[in-house]
Protein backbone atom coordinates (compact mmCIF):
# COMPACT_ATOMS: atom_id res chain seq x y z
CA UNK A 1 0.00 0.00 0.00
CA UNK A 2 2.86 2.50 0.55
CA UNK A 3 3.32 3.20 -3.04
CA UNK A 4 -0.12 3.63 -3.65
CA UNK A 5 -0.95 6.23 -0.36
CA UNK A 6 2.63 8.01 -1.78
CA UNK A 7 1.14 8.51 -5.03
CA UNK A 8 -2.05 9.81 -3.79
CA UNK A 9 -0.62 12.27 -1.63
CA UNK A 10 2.18 13.15 -3.96
CA UNK A 11 -0.55 13.78 -6.81
CA UNK A 12 -2.26 16.09 -5.03
CA UNK A 13 0.73 18.37 -3.47
CA UNK A 14 1.70 18.84 -7.33
CA UNK A 15 -2.24 19.68 -8.15
CA UNK A 16 -1.41 22.44 -5.10
CA UNK A 17 2.01 23.27 -6.90
CA UNK A 18 0.18 23.80 -9.98
CA UNK A 19 -2.26 25.98 -8.55
CA UNK A 20 0.06 27.85 -6.86
CA UNK A 21 2.58 28.15 -9.81
CA UNK A 22 -0.19 29.14 -12.74
CA UNK A 23 -1.20 32.78 -10.81
CA UNK A 24 2.30 34.09 -11.88
CA UNK A 25 3.79 34.69 -15.22
CA UNK A 26 5.03 31.58 -17.62
CA UNK A 27 6.50 30.57 -21.17
CA UNK A 28 4.31 28.82 -23.73
CA UNK A 29 6.00 26.96 -26.29
CA UNK A 30 4.98 24.67 -28.93
CA UNK A 31 6.60 21.25 -29.40
CA UNK A 32 5.51 19.13 -32.67
CA UNK A 33 3.63 21.89 -34.12
CA UNK A 34 1.98 25.04 -33.31
CA UNK A 35 -1.13 23.45 -31.61
CA UNK A 36 1.02 21.21 -29.33
CA UNK A 37 1.93 23.66 -26.28
CA UNK A 38 4.11 22.94 -23.53
CA UNK A 39 4.54 25.30 -20.63
CA UNK A 40 7.06 25.71 -17.76
CA UNK A 41 4.28 25.04 -15.53
CA UNK A 42 4.35 21.60 -17.35
CA UNK A 43 7.95 21.26 -17.18
CA UNK A 44 8.37 22.55 -13.38
CA UNK A 45 5.50 19.48 -13.06
CA UNK A 46 6.80 17.04 -14.00
CA UNK A 47 10.34 17.93 -12.53
CA UNK A 48 8.84 18.06 -9.32
CA UNK A 49 6.83 14.81 -9.35
CA UNK A 50 10.00 13.25 -11.05
CA UNK A 51 12.18 14.68 -7.74
CA UNK A 52 9.70 13.40 -5.27
CA UNK A 53 9.61 10.10 -6.64
CA UNK A 54 13.31 10.13 -7.22
CA UNK A 55 13.76 10.92 -3.41
CA UNK A 56 11.27 7.99 -1.81
CA UNK A 57 12.33 5.33 -4.56
CA UNK A 58 15.68 5.19 -5.87
CA UNK A 59 15.13 1.95 -8.11
CA UNK A 60 11.96 3.68 -9.82
CA UNK A 61 11.39 4.40 -13.23
CA UNK A 62 9.41 7.43 -14.62
CA UNK A 63 8.24 8.00 -17.99
CA UNK A 64 6.56 11.68 -18.38
CA UNK A 65 5.54 13.16 -21.19
CA UNK A 66 8.04 16.24 -20.96
CA UNK A 67 10.80 14.17 -20.98
CA UNK A 68 11.69 11.99 -18.24
CA UNK A 69 12.35 8.42 -19.38
CA UNK A 70 12.47 9.00 -22.91
CA UNK A 71 15.03 5.94 -22.98
CA UNK A 72 13.25 3.68 -21.11
CA UNK A 73 12.49 0.77 -22.83
CA UNK A 74 11.97 -2.12 -20.56
CA UNK A 75 8.80 -2.05 -17.78
CA UNK A 76 11.06 -3.76 -14.97
CA UNK A 77 10.57 -3.07 -11.97
CA UNK A 78 8.09 -0.25 -10.45
CA UNK A 79 7.41 2.30 -13.86
CA UNK A 80 5.32 5.42 -12.94
CA UNK A 81 3.88 7.01 -16.52
CA UNK A 82 3.35 10.65 -15.99
CA UNK A 83 1.53 13.41 -17.47
CA UNK A 84 2.21 16.66 -15.15
CA UNK A 85 -0.49 18.36 -17.60
CA UNK A 86 -3.32 16.19 -19.48
CA UNK A 87 -5.35 19.00 -21.62
CA UNK A 88 -2.11 21.72 -22.10
CA UNK A 89 -4.56 23.74 -24.33
CA UNK A 90 -7.02 24.48 -21.84
CA UNK A 91 -4.83 25.03 -19.07
CA UNK A 92 -3.37 27.57 -21.56
CA UNK A 93 -6.87 29.28 -22.74
CA UNK A 94 -9.23 28.05 -20.06
CA UNK A 95 -7.49 27.56 -16.35
CA UNK A 96 -9.39 24.56 -15.77
CA UNK A 97 -11.15 21.45 -16.89
CA UNK A 98 -6.91 20.18 -17.17
CA UNK A 99 -5.64 16.77 -14.91
CA UNK A 100 -2.76 15.24 -13.74
CA UNK A 101 -2.47 11.13 -15.07
CA UNK A 102 -0.29 8.67 -13.21
CA UNK A 103 -0.72 5.48 -14.29
CA UNK A 104 1.97 2.54 -11.85
CA UNK A 105 3.09 -0.06 -13.32
CA UNK A 106 4.81 -3.64 -11.14
CA UNK A 107 6.51 -5.76 -13.76
CA UNK A 108 4.58 -4.34 -16.94
CA UNK A 109 1.17 -5.31 -14.92
CA UNK A 110 -1.35 -2.08 -13.35
CA UNK A 111 -0.66 -1.51 -10.38
CA UNK A 112 -2.19 1.87 -9.21
CA UNK A 113 -3.97 4.74 -11.80
CA UNK A 114 -4.94 8.62 -10.84
CA UNK A 115 -6.15 11.10 -12.31
CA UNK A 116 -6.46 14.37 -10.93
CA UNK A 117 -9.05 17.21 -12.02
CA UNK A 118 -6.69 20.04 -10.66
CA UNK A 119 -8.74 22.98 -10.95
CA UNK A 120 -12.26 20.84 -9.73
CA UNK A 121 -10.21 18.91 -7.00
CA UNK A 122 -11.68 15.90 -7.83
CA UNK A 123 -9.45 12.88 -7.64
CA UNK A 124 -9.85 9.40 -9.36
CA UNK A 125 -7.76 6.59 -7.73
CA UNK A 126 -7.58 2.48 -7.99
CA UNK A 127 -5.36 0.52 -7.44
CA UNK A 128 -5.27 -2.68 -9.02
CA UNK A 129 -8.30 -5.91 -7.18
CA UNK A 130 -8.78 -3.15 -4.63
CA UNK A 131 -11.79 -0.82 -6.27
CA UNK A 132 -11.85 2.68 -7.78
CA UNK A 133 -12.77 5.69 -5.93
CA UNK A 134 -13.37 9.45 -6.83
CA UNK A 135 -12.12 11.08 -3.55
CA UNK A 136 -13.10 9.11 -1.00
CA UNK A 137 -16.23 7.69 -2.37
CA UNK A 138 -16.23 3.88 -3.93
CA UNK A 139 -17.51 3.83 -7.88
CA UNK A 140 -19.66 1.92 -9.39
CA UNK A 141 -18.97 -1.13 -12.14
CA UNK A 142 -19.17 0.88 -15.35
CA UNK A 143 -22.53 -0.49 -16.98
CA UNK A 144 -23.37 -1.67 -20.14
CA UNK A 145 -24.86 0.74 -22.56
CA UNK A 146 -25.59 0.65 -26.60
CA UNK A 147 -24.02 3.25 -28.90
CA UNK A 148 -27.25 4.33 -29.64
CA UNK A 149 -28.18 6.10 -25.86
CA UNK A 150 -25.09 6.93 -25.01
CA UNK A 151 -22.88 9.95 -25.43
CA UNK A 152 -19.31 9.06 -26.06
CA UNK A 153 -16.18 11.37 -26.58
CA UNK A 154 -13.38 11.96 -29.19
CA UNK A 155 -11.42 14.49 -31.13
CA UNK A 156 -12.86 16.07 -33.85
CA UNK A 157 -9.63 16.12 -35.62
CA UNK A 158 -10.26 12.87 -36.04
CA UNK A 159 -13.77 13.36 -37.75
CA UNK A 160 -11.72 15.20 -40.70
CA UNK A 161 -8.38 13.61 -41.26
CA UNK A 162 -8.79 11.73 -44.70
CA UNK A 163 -7.81 8.09 -44.46
CA UNK A 164 -8.87 7.21 -41.31
CA UNK A 165 -12.04 9.52 -40.94
CA UNK A 166 -14.97 7.31 -41.68
CA UNK A 167 -16.03 5.05 -38.86
CA UNK A 168 -15.17 7.99 -36.57
CA UNK A 169 -17.63 9.90 -38.94
CA UNK A 170 -20.49 6.81 -38.52
CA UNK A 171 -20.22 6.90 -35.04
CA UNK A 172 -21.19 10.49 -34.56
CA UNK A 173 -24.18 9.32 -36.51
CA UNK A 174 -25.12 6.62 -34.48
CA UNK A 175 -24.21 7.85 -30.85
CA UNK A 176 -26.89 9.60 -29.11
CA UNK A 177 -24.33 12.52 -28.57
CA UNK A 178 -20.90 13.09 -28.76
CA UNK A 179 -18.60 15.19 -26.94
CA UNK A 180 -15.16 16.93 -26.69
CA UNK A 181 -13.46 18.08 -23.53
CA UNK A 182 -9.66 18.15 -24.88
CA UNK A 183 -8.32 16.13 -21.71
CA UNK A 184 -7.75 12.69 -22.45
CA UNK A 185 -7.29 11.88 -19.16
CA UNK A 186 -10.77 13.69 -17.81
CA UNK A 187 -12.45 11.79 -20.87
CA UNK A 188 -11.04 8.49 -19.85
CA UNK A 189 -12.29 9.51 -16.16
CA UNK A 190 -15.88 10.32 -17.17
CA UNK A 191 -16.19 6.96 -18.47
CA UNK A 192 -15.18 5.62 -15.30
CA UNK A 193 -17.77 7.79 -13.55
CA UNK A 194 -20.07 6.76 -15.95
CA UNK A 195 -20.94 10.42 -17.24
CA UNK A 196 -19.37 8.97 -20.48
CA UNK A 197 -20.10 6.01 -21.87
CA UNK A 198 -16.78 5.39 -24.17
CA UNK A 199 -13.87 7.76 -25.05
CA UNK A 200 -11.75 6.96 -28.72
CA UNK A 201 -8.79 8.83 -29.88
CA UNK A 202 -6.61 7.98 -32.76
CA UNK A 203 -3.13 8.53 -31.44
CA UNK A 204 -2.73 8.83 -27.62
CA UNK A 205 0.99 9.00 -25.68
CA UNK A 206 0.67 6.20 -22.69
CA UNK A 207 0.80 9.19 -20.18
CA UNK A 208 -2.28 10.12 -21.71
CA UNK A 209 -3.96 6.69 -20.95
CA UNK A 210 -1.90 4.99 -18.42
CA UNK A 211 -3.78 6.57 -15.09
CA UNK A 212 -6.96 6.02 -17.09
CA UNK A 213 -6.84 2.62 -18.49
CA UNK A 214 -5.96 1.06 -15.35
CA UNK A 215 -9.05 3.14 -13.18
CA UNK A 216 -11.39 1.99 -16.22
CA UNK A 217 -10.69 -1.43 -15.87
CA UNK A 218 -10.67 -1.91 -12.07
CA UNK A 219 -14.72 -0.88 -13.12
CA UNK A 220 -15.32 -3.68 -15.17
CA UNK A 221 -14.32 -1.52 -18.42
CA UNK A 222 -12.28 -2.14 -21.70
CA UNK A 223 -9.17 -0.29 -22.67
CA UNK A 224 -7.88 -1.77 -26.24
CA UNK A 225 -6.44 -0.06 -29.54
CA UNK A 226 -9.57 0.99 -31.96
CA UNK A 227 -8.68 -2.56 -33.86
CA UNK A 228 -8.77 -4.29 -29.97
CA UNK A 229 -5.56 -4.68 -29.67
CA UNK A 230 -3.76 -4.91 -26.27
CA UNK A 231 -2.40 -1.46 -25.62
CA UNK A 232 1.17 -0.99 -25.01
CA UNK A 233 2.34 1.38 -22.45
CA UNK A 234 5.44 2.41 -24.28
CA UNK A 235 4.10 2.97 -27.49
CA UNK A 236 1.43 5.91 -28.75
CA UNK A 237 -1.52 4.15 -29.37
CA UNK A 238 -5.20 4.57 -30.49
CA UNK A 239 -7.68 3.92 -27.96
CA UNK A 240 -11.10 2.91 -27.67
CA UNK A 241 -12.09 2.50 -23.52
CA UNK A 242 -15.79 1.69 -22.61
CA UNK A 243 -17.81 -0.35 -20.99
CA UNK A 244 -17.79 -3.79 -22.62
CA UNK A 245 -20.74 -3.78 -24.57
CA UNK A 246 -20.28 -0.67 -26.29
CA UNK A 247 -16.98 -1.33 -26.99
CA UNK A 248 -17.43 -4.60 -28.51
CA UNK A 249 -19.99 -2.70 -30.77
CA UNK A 250 -17.64 0.47 -31.52
CA UNK A 251 -14.55 -1.96 -32.43
CA UNK A 252 -16.70 -3.19 -35.19
CA UNK A 253 -16.73 0.49 -36.85
CA UNK A 254 -12.66 0.23 -37.12
CA UNK A 255 -12.47 -3.60 -38.10
CA UNK A 256 -14.74 -3.10 -40.80
CA UNK A 257 -12.83 -0.53 -42.53
CA UNK A 258 -9.80 -1.83 -44.67
CA UNK A 259 -8.77 1.99 -45.55
CA UNK A 260 -8.63 2.58 -41.57
CA UNK A 261 -6.42 -0.67 -40.85
CA UNK A 262 -4.10 -0.32 -43.45
CA UNK A 263 -3.70 3.87 -42.12
CA UNK A 264 -3.98 2.37 -39.04
CA UNK A 265 -0.87 -0.04 -38.99
CA UNK A 266 1.02 2.23 -41.15
CA UNK A 267 0.62 5.00 -38.29
CA UNK A 268 1.35 2.92 -35.14
CA UNK A 269 3.74 0.50 -36.99
CA UNK A 270 1.87 -2.54 -36.62
CA UNK A 271 1.83 -4.29 -39.83
CA UNK B 1 -33.33 47.47 -12.18
CA UNK B 2 -36.06 45.48 -10.39
CA UNK B 3 -36.66 43.11 -13.30
CA UNK B 4 -33.40 42.21 -13.18
CA UNK B 5 -32.71 41.29 -9.58
CA UNK B 6 -36.18 39.77 -9.79
CA UNK B 7 -34.28 37.65 -13.04
CA UNK B 8 -31.50 36.68 -10.49
CA UNK B 9 -33.01 35.73 -7.81
CA UNK B 10 -35.54 33.72 -9.60
CA UNK B 11 -32.66 32.07 -11.96
CA UNK B 12 -31.22 31.03 -9.06
CA UNK B 13 -34.32 29.45 -7.13
CA UNK B 14 -35.03 27.72 -10.42
CA UNK B 15 -31.51 26.14 -10.28
CA UNK B 16 -32.15 25.01 -6.80
CA UNK B 17 -35.50 23.30 -7.44
CA UNK B 18 -33.70 21.69 -10.13
CA UNK B 19 -30.87 20.28 -7.73
CA UNK B 20 -33.69 19.22 -5.22
CA UNK B 21 -35.63 17.73 -7.83
CA UNK B 22 -33.04 15.82 -9.71
CA UNK B 23 -32.50 13.24 -6.24
CA UNK B 24 -36.28 12.54 -6.69
CA UNK B 25 -37.20 10.11 -9.64
CA UNK B 26 -38.32 11.78 -13.30
CA UNK B 27 -39.71 10.54 -16.43
CA UNK B 28 -37.71 10.88 -19.57
CA UNK B 29 -39.18 11.16 -23.24
CA UNK B 30 -37.91 12.02 -26.64
CA UNK B 31 -39.40 14.84 -28.85
CA UNK B 32 -38.37 15.36 -32.10
CA UNK B 33 -35.88 12.42 -32.42
CA UNK B 34 -34.66 9.84 -30.33
CA UNK B 35 -31.81 11.94 -29.22
CA UNK B 36 -34.13 14.92 -28.58
CA UNK B 37 -34.93 13.96 -24.76
CA UNK B 38 -37.19 16.05 -22.48
CA UNK B 39 -37.69 14.99 -18.62
CA UNK B 40 -40.17 15.76 -16.28
CA UNK B 41 -37.87 18.11 -14.71
CA UNK B 42 -37.71 20.31 -17.74
CA UNK B 43 -41.14 20.73 -17.72
CA UNK B 44 -41.90 21.04 -14.21
CA UNK B 45 -38.91 23.65 -13.87
CA UNK B 46 -40.55 26.09 -16.67
CA UNK B 47 -43.44 25.84 -15.18
CA UNK B 48 -42.07 27.04 -11.99
CA UNK B 49 -40.49 29.68 -13.44
CA UNK B 50 -43.71 30.50 -15.65
CA UNK B 51 -46.30 30.98 -12.53
CA UNK B 52 -43.58 33.17 -10.68
CA UNK B 53 -42.76 35.47 -13.97
CA UNK B 54 -46.29 35.46 -14.26
CA UNK B 55 -47.66 36.13 -10.24
CA UNK B 56 -45.14 38.87 -10.39
CA UNK B 57 -45.64 40.57 -13.82
CA UNK B 58 -48.79 39.53 -14.73
CA UNK B 59 -48.20 41.44 -18.71
CA UNK B 60 -45.00 39.83 -19.06
CA UNK B 61 -44.97 37.82 -22.62
CA UNK B 62 -42.90 34.27 -21.88
CA UNK B 63 -41.58 31.73 -24.62
CA UNK B 64 -40.02 28.78 -23.33
CA UNK B 65 -38.52 25.34 -24.43
CA UNK B 66 -41.10 23.12 -23.26
CA UNK B 67 -44.26 24.74 -24.62
CA UNK B 68 -45.20 28.30 -23.14
CA UNK B 69 -45.55 31.02 -25.74
CA UNK B 70 -45.22 29.11 -28.59
CA UNK B 71 -47.65 31.10 -29.89
CA UNK B 72 -46.30 34.42 -29.53
CA UNK B 73 -45.43 36.18 -32.81
CA UNK B 74 -44.25 39.85 -31.67
CA UNK B 75 -41.78 41.30 -29.23
CA UNK B 76 -44.06 43.99 -27.85
CA UNK B 77 -43.15 44.70 -23.62
CA UNK B 78 -41.16 42.67 -21.85
CA UNK B 79 -40.74 38.98 -23.39
CA UNK B 80 -38.57 36.28 -21.45
CA UNK B 81 -37.39 34.15 -23.69
CA UNK B 82 -36.60 31.04 -21.17
CA UNK B 83 -34.96 27.53 -21.48
CA UNK B 84 -35.53 25.65 -18.25
CA UNK B 85 -32.58 23.08 -18.84
CA UNK B 86 -30.25 23.56 -21.71
CA UNK B 87 -27.88 20.41 -22.14
CA UNK B 88 -30.89 18.16 -21.00
CA UNK B 89 -28.53 14.71 -22.59
CA UNK B 90 -25.72 16.31 -20.10
CA UNK B 91 -28.41 16.50 -17.22
CA UNK B 92 -29.99 12.92 -17.93
CA UNK B 93 -26.30 11.33 -18.55
CA UNK B 94 -24.08 13.63 -16.49
CA UNK B 95 -25.80 14.96 -14.05
CA UNK B 96 -24.24 18.03 -14.51
CA UNK B 97 -22.76 20.51 -17.20
CA UNK B 98 -26.42 22.11 -17.98
CA UNK B 99 -27.90 25.54 -17.36
CA UNK B 100 -30.94 27.55 -17.15
CA UNK B 101 -30.78 30.54 -19.97
CA UNK B 102 -32.98 33.25 -19.78
CA UNK B 103 -32.94 36.44 -22.23
CA UNK B 104 -35.06 39.71 -21.53
CA UNK B 105 -36.13 42.06 -24.10
CA UNK B 106 -38.14 45.06 -23.61
CA UNK B 107 -39.86 45.59 -26.75
CA UNK B 108 -37.86 43.36 -29.41
CA UNK B 109 -34.66 45.59 -27.67
CA UNK B 110 -32.15 43.33 -25.45
CA UNK B 111 -32.62 43.97 -21.94
CA UNK B 112 -30.92 41.27 -19.50
CA UNK B 113 -29.60 38.09 -20.02
CA UNK B 114 -28.41 35.37 -17.09
CA UNK B 115 -27.12 31.81 -17.41
CA UNK B 116 -26.59 29.56 -14.18
CA UNK B 117 -24.56 26.87 -14.95
CA UNK B 118 -26.87 24.49 -12.15
CA UNK B 119 -24.17 22.41 -10.42
CA UNK B 120 -21.59 24.46 -10.73
CA UNK B 121 -23.36 27.37 -9.64
CA UNK B 122 -21.74 30.26 -11.44
CA UNK B 123 -24.50 32.26 -12.60
CA UNK B 124 -23.61 34.78 -15.83
CA UNK B 125 -25.36 37.81 -16.03
CA UNK B 126 -25.66 41.27 -17.99
CA UNK B 127 -28.57 44.33 -17.95
CA UNK B 128 -27.85 46.31 -21.32
CA UNK B 129 -25.09 49.01 -20.52
CA UNK B 130 -24.10 47.86 -17.27
CA UNK B 131 -21.22 45.43 -17.90
CA UNK B 132 -21.81 41.47 -17.65
CA UNK B 133 -20.89 39.50 -14.83
CA UNK B 134 -20.06 36.06 -13.26
CA UNK B 135 -21.43 36.08 -10.09
CA UNK B 136 -20.18 39.22 -8.53
CA UNK B 137 -16.90 39.52 -10.45
CA UNK B 138 -17.08 41.72 -13.70
CA UNK B 139 -16.12 40.34 -16.80
CA UNK B 140 -13.68 41.94 -18.98
CA UNK B 141 -14.25 42.97 -22.52
CA UNK B 142 -13.91 39.89 -24.91
CA UNK B 143 -10.42 39.93 -26.51
CA UNK B 144 -9.41 39.67 -30.25
CA UNK B 145 -8.14 36.27 -31.17
CA UNK B 146 -7.61 34.85 -34.17
CA UNK B 147 -9.10 31.24 -35.19
CA UNK B 148 -5.40 29.70 -35.74
CA UNK B 149 -4.80 30.32 -32.20
CA UNK B 150 -7.92 30.48 -30.76
CA UNK B 151 -10.46 27.17 -29.31
CA UNK B 152 -14.17 27.34 -30.54
CA UNK B 153 -17.24 25.13 -29.98
CA UNK B 154 -19.23 23.95 -31.98
CA UNK B 155 -21.42 20.58 -32.10
CA UNK B 156 -20.13 17.55 -34.38
CA UNK B 157 -23.33 16.36 -36.11
CA UNK B 158 -22.32 19.72 -37.93
CA UNK B 159 -19.10 18.14 -38.91
CA UNK B 160 -20.90 15.20 -41.00
CA UNK B 161 -24.14 16.32 -42.17
CA UNK B 162 -24.08 16.33 -45.85
CA UNK B 163 -24.54 20.04 -47.57
CA UNK B 164 -23.80 21.81 -45.07
CA UNK B 165 -20.44 20.12 -43.40
CA UNK B 166 -17.77 21.79 -45.37
CA UNK B 167 -17.10 25.26 -43.66
CA UNK B 168 -17.06 23.52 -40.79
CA UNK B 169 -14.65 20.64 -41.82
CA UNK B 170 -11.84 23.42 -42.89
CA UNK B 171 -12.60 25.15 -39.13
CA UNK B 172 -12.24 22.22 -37.28
CA UNK B 173 -8.73 21.86 -39.78
CA UNK B 174 -7.82 25.73 -38.93
CA UNK B 175 -8.91 26.18 -35.77
CA UNK B 176 -6.02 25.38 -32.63
CA UNK B 177 -8.62 23.33 -31.24
CA UNK B 178 -12.60 22.66 -31.13
CA UNK B 179 -14.48 21.37 -27.70
CA UNK B 180 -18.40 19.97 -27.28
CA UNK B 181 -19.69 20.27 -24.34
CA UNK B 182 -23.44 19.89 -25.02
CA UNK B 183 -25.23 22.85 -23.95
CA UNK B 184 -25.36 25.62 -26.36
CA UNK B 185 -25.86 27.87 -23.43
CA UNK B 186 -22.58 26.96 -21.39
CA UNK B 187 -20.10 27.44 -24.69
CA UNK B 188 -21.78 30.74 -25.40
CA UNK B 189 -21.14 31.58 -21.61
CA UNK B 190 -17.58 30.45 -22.14
CA UNK B 191 -17.09 32.77 -24.72
CA UNK B 192 -18.52 35.74 -22.59
CA UNK B 193 -15.95 33.90 -19.97
CA UNK B 194 -13.67 33.87 -22.40
CA UNK B 195 -12.53 30.28 -22.11
CA UNK B 196 -13.57 29.81 -25.94
CA UNK B 197 -13.36 32.26 -28.50
CA UNK B 198 -15.94 31.15 -30.56
CA UNK B 199 -19.17 29.08 -30.57
CA UNK B 200 -20.73 28.19 -33.64
CA UNK B 201 -24.65 25.80 -34.70
CA UNK B 202 -26.15 25.29 -37.13
CA UNK B 203 -29.45 24.91 -35.19
CA UNK B 204 -30.19 26.99 -32.19
CA UNK B 205 -33.59 27.77 -30.76
CA UNK B 206 -34.11 31.72 -29.16
CA UNK B 207 -33.80 29.92 -25.68
CA UNK B 208 -30.56 28.22 -26.49
CA UNK B 209 -28.95 31.69 -27.21
CA UNK B 210 -30.87 34.41 -25.99
CA UNK B 211 -29.79 35.37 -22.53
CA UNK B 212 -26.12 34.59 -23.87
CA UNK B 213 -26.04 36.20 -26.92
CA UNK B 214 -27.10 39.40 -24.60
CA UNK B 215 -24.64 38.86 -21.94
CA UNK B 216 -21.40 38.09 -25.32
CA UNK B 217 -23.06 41.28 -26.46
CA UNK B 218 -22.49 43.52 -23.66
CA UNK B 219 -18.88 42.30 -23.32
CA UNK B 220 -17.84 43.83 -26.59
CA UNK B 221 -18.13 39.98 -28.71
CA UNK B 222 -21.03 39.91 -31.76
CA UNK B 223 -23.82 37.23 -32.26
CA UNK B 224 -25.10 36.71 -35.70
CA UNK B 225 -26.25 33.52 -37.91
CA UNK B 226 -23.17 32.00 -39.16
CA UNK B 227 -23.99 33.62 -42.85
CA UNK B 228 -23.34 36.86 -40.83
CA UNK B 229 -27.06 38.10 -40.48
CA UNK B 230 -28.76 39.53 -37.63
CA UNK B 231 -30.67 36.91 -34.96
CA UNK B 232 -33.92 36.87 -35.21
CA UNK B 233 -35.52 35.70 -31.47
CA UNK B 234 -38.76 34.59 -32.71
CA UNK B 235 -37.51 31.69 -35.02
CA UNK B 236 -34.51 28.91 -35.37
CA UNK B 237 -30.89 30.24 -36.51
CA UNK B 238 -28.29 29.01 -36.75
CA UNK B 239 -25.22 30.81 -34.74
CA UNK B 240 -22.20 32.37 -34.50
CA UNK B 241 -20.83 34.08 -31.60
CA UNK B 242 -17.79 35.50 -30.63
CA UNK B 243 -15.21 37.96 -30.42
CA UNK B 244 -15.10 40.67 -33.63
CA UNK B 245 -11.91 39.52 -35.09
CA UNK B 246 -12.97 35.84 -35.18
CA UNK B 247 -16.41 36.32 -36.32
CA UNK B 248 -15.00 38.00 -39.35
CA UNK B 249 -13.15 35.32 -40.07
CA UNK B 250 -15.38 32.60 -39.15
CA UNK B 251 -18.41 33.97 -41.12
CA UNK B 252 -16.24 33.96 -43.98
CA UNK B 253 -15.72 30.39 -44.39
CA UNK B 254 -19.75 29.78 -44.53
CA UNK B 255 -20.36 32.87 -46.97
CA UNK B 256 -17.97 31.68 -49.27
CA UNK B 257 -19.66 28.48 -49.76
CA UNK B 258 -22.56 28.46 -52.42
CA UNK B 259 -23.90 24.93 -51.45
CA UNK B 260 -24.38 25.72 -47.52
CA UNK B 261 -25.29 29.12 -48.53
CA UNK B 262 -28.14 27.14 -50.48
CA UNK B 263 -29.12 24.80 -47.82
CA UNK B 264 -29.03 27.36 -45.23
CA UNK B 265 -31.60 29.48 -46.59
CA UNK B 266 -33.91 26.46 -47.24
CA UNK B 267 -33.40 25.03 -44.22
CA UNK B 268 -33.98 28.26 -41.94
CA UNK B 269 -36.42 29.68 -44.45
CA UNK B 270 -34.49 32.17 -45.68
CA UNK B 271 -34.75 32.64 -48.89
Amino acid sequence: MEIYLFAKNLIQDAGAFIRERMTENYNIDSKSNRNDLVTDVDRETETFIYNRIGEKFKDHQIIGEEGHGFDIDDMKGVTWVVDPIDGTLNFVHQHENFAISIGIFIDGEPYAGLILDVMKGDLYHARHGEGAYINDTQLTDIKDTELKSSLVSTNSNWLVKDGIKKPFIQIVKDARSVRSYGSAALEIANVAKGTSSAALFYRLHSWDFAGGMIIVSELGGLTTTLLGEEMRILETNSILTGNKKIHSELVQYFKDDDEFIENHARFHGLD
